[in-house]
């Protein structure tokens, strides 16, 4: 039998910094994290990986470093369920070891959801991406691949469809929805995504159906599509099997937890891709399976394991994407989502260059920002331009957002301008776009 | 006898935006803008004017789409004073008109700082860099030149000297101070660019007194430079001539202003590099000559003349400079400037990547935020990175300073991550930094 003050089900950033957090405030706490796989895979890199942009290796992080290092011990084995739970509070892995822990941390991540297609299962050269095996598959398919197939057209989607472009590849995105991105942007950014996609000679198709995958083609409501290659992306479902033996109560995207990161049952905590997360602006639980929200949660649950009452207001699912030389990236609500609150909102946009416009380098850069109509609070922003552009603002409009910003405040922030680095000094899209809600200043042309 | 509602003295940014900021809220408001110059230079360009990055024609931008497209009229002449003031407001030009206000903006800028050295007035191919035809004459001696000197180690001169130095010019930096950019960084980071400069084969040269310009020759405290053009880049004083006409009380660095932006007379508001500015952090005066805070004060100084009472609390003088593939930048309060005000600080730096370590261009990323002992809150930030990943951190972070955020909340940040847009998910070195003075999670090696 192994002892452990704090067993941690899970290697992914959640199940780690939950570890890095709770030891950092207990030193002598026996921490043992028992994982699936060797190596920390770095998902997000995962793309680059499949277009030999990097090489697996350099995005698989040693666990010894990570774990071991900073005093946390590691299993690579799977947790396959509990001895007599609640009474006891004992696990079994696979190779037929048992834990006794105190507390619980379930850290077990999402798997990808596989639309009900006839055919996905068992067809040649079509992929899920979510592990480092998998991430060899794509990319040994996707060197002979002339034809590539995505299904999803969300941000793994776009991101992968552009970097397989980049190698010469054909490639196609089917997207059921209306438009690419749906849930995370409005339609009017997720166009100029497909216009610069369709531009660099991809086809988007939207609406359109997958029925079937048949031996090297995809059979849609509007037709057949042949293929090399399909990767399926449509986003991921929480790994819930472990918290349903131990009978903690689950909501609808992943395990019911409080903002303590604590689920139903008492010394159990989820985090990550498995827990369900809560918007911060509308309290509701909403999907948010990114490693930003995992590192969040993690060092949540681990300081709570420690007694320190650290809480999580909510998330607000600030992301990047890039593709080709552009980046999108969003936070907080979408127009679309605000009306679905029932929230009146006031919009704004304004367009502007990421650097000084005499800069030959000098891009588009377009801001569009959504406020609560009632209190002129910030509630979403979604910033569509240049790589390097995005990320910052949309952390800058991220907290803003969680002060509770008000349009007047956001137009008045001191803010810094270069040649290279901003846009012009009176051209910052983010004021522009608060001023225009606060209705002070003209229409400027810059 | 020309009539005026508003009578604005100075075409930079502050009058600018003082006049497009009135104009919104006051529509039938008659606005005339007197400047000195045809044409709006952006002035953080000239440096890539000088070295022929841009054209100068690229960095003017013309009047009319400004000013009179905006309803705003303008003259391209002199105030050269007023006629018995305050009994009556006239004001009297170099081309002999005479202009009639009921409130007036004092929007007069600054000049280069010209230290006290022997020959520098009548020396030639001596400079200082303000106005377009200094851009046209440096250019010209720049073309020529072999040896330049830089006398002045700021953020100016910085630049210069890098693009200079980019063009193939053998360059020296001669600063009196003990450290490059004193009193914007603290000597760290200071001495960090210093490095990367000598690696690039700028000659920095610390500490040392500029004691005559002779023909060819810059006579120092520690020997003779021989030159072939020497730019002098010792910042600028606040223009206050106009303002002492007007009997309008001074403070050090310029004139007087409230946080209305008015002066101690009535009616008469000052705003950009002529006013005088004040921290947010400590309250007291600073110099401030930069052009975000003249749109600040311009906008603030506008709306106060429609009668709408918009507040200035200070400002933080967030800047970003860039130099070779390099950037800095920095808001807030120092490590120094905190001591000397006798603000127990609490420091915490944090190194990590711009990218993902994975992708190919990633480099290194350094964040040095200072904190108040007494209640946790950031009061002051340095950035060191490559260009792009600088100028939107010290937004982000001056948004926190002025939100008065605590390291606690900073590390609580809901933030994104990209392999190519950001640092590793939990590798974001001003989250890092914050967790250090929260004392929450151990050094993580990455």
């Amino acid at each position: 039998m192994i002892k452990a003050d704090t067993l941690i089900i899970g290697g992914g950033p959640a199940g780690i910094l939950a570890g890095l957090a709770n030891k950092k405030l207990s030193p002598k706490s026996k921490i043992l994290l028992v994982k699936n796989e060797k190596g920390i895979i770095i998902r997000c890199s995962e793309p680059y990986a499949i277009a030999g942009k990097v090489r697996l290796s350099q995005i698989v992080h040693p666990d010894e470093k990570m774990l071991q290092k900073n005093g946390i011990s590691f299993l690579v084995d799977e947790i396959t369920g509990f001895v007599n739970f609640p009474q006891k509070r004992i696990a079994t892995t696979k190779k037929g070891k048992k834990i006794e822990f105190k507390n619980l941390v379930l850290a077990t991540g999402a798997k990808p959801f596989i639309p009900p297609i006839l055919g996905i299962e068992n067809a040649k050269n079509v992929f899920t991406l979510r592990d480092a095996g998998d991430v060899k598959k794509i990319s040994k398919a996707a060197k002979k691949a002339r034809k590539v197939v995505i299904i999803g057209g969300g941000a793994i989607g776009i991101e992968v469809a552009s970097l397989l472009r980049e190698k010469g590849k054909s490639v196609a995105i089917l997207e059921v929805a209306s438009q690419l991105m749906p849930g995370a942007y409005d339609i009017g950014l997720a166009n100029k995504v497909k216009e610069i996609l369709e531009k660099k000679g991809i086809k988007v198709k939207l609406g359109i159906q997958v029925k079937e995958i048949k031996k090297k083609m995809v059979v849609t409501s509007r037709g057949n599509i042949g293929f090399d290659l399909v990767i399926c992306s449509c986003g991921v479902r929480a790994n819930v099997e472990l918290a349903q033996k131990l009978d903690c109560r689950l909501g609808k995207f992943g395990i019911l937890v409080n903002q303590f990161c604590q689920t139903s049952q008492k010394g159990i905590w989820a985090i990550g891709d498995c827990a369900q997360a809560k918007s911060f602006i509308t309290k509701k639980p909403i999907p948010s399976q990114l490693a930003t929200t995992a590192v969040l949660m993690g060092k949540i649950a681990g300081m709570n394991i420690a007694g320190k009452k650290e809480k999580l207001e909510g998330v607000l699912n600030p992301a990047v994407s890039c593709f080709f030389d552009y980046a999108v990236g969003r936070v907080g609500l979408t127009e679309k989502e605000a009306k679905n609150e029932k929230i009146s909102v006031k919009v704004a946009s304004a367009q502007s260059t990421n650097q000084y416009p005499s800069q030959m380098s000098a891009k588009p850069l377009e801001i569009k920002l959504v406020f609560n109509q009632k209190n002129s609070r910030l509630i979403g922003a979604q910033v569509f331009g240049g790589k390097k552009d995005v990320g910052m603002r949309i952390n800058l409009l991220s907290l803003a957002i969680s002060q509770r910003l008000t349009a007047e405040k956001l137009s008045k922030l001191n803010y810094c301008a270069h040649p290279e680095e901003t846009p012009l000094p009176f051209a910052e899209p983010m004021i522009m776009a608060a001023e225009q809600v606060v209705d002070v200043l003209r229409h400027r042309e810059v």
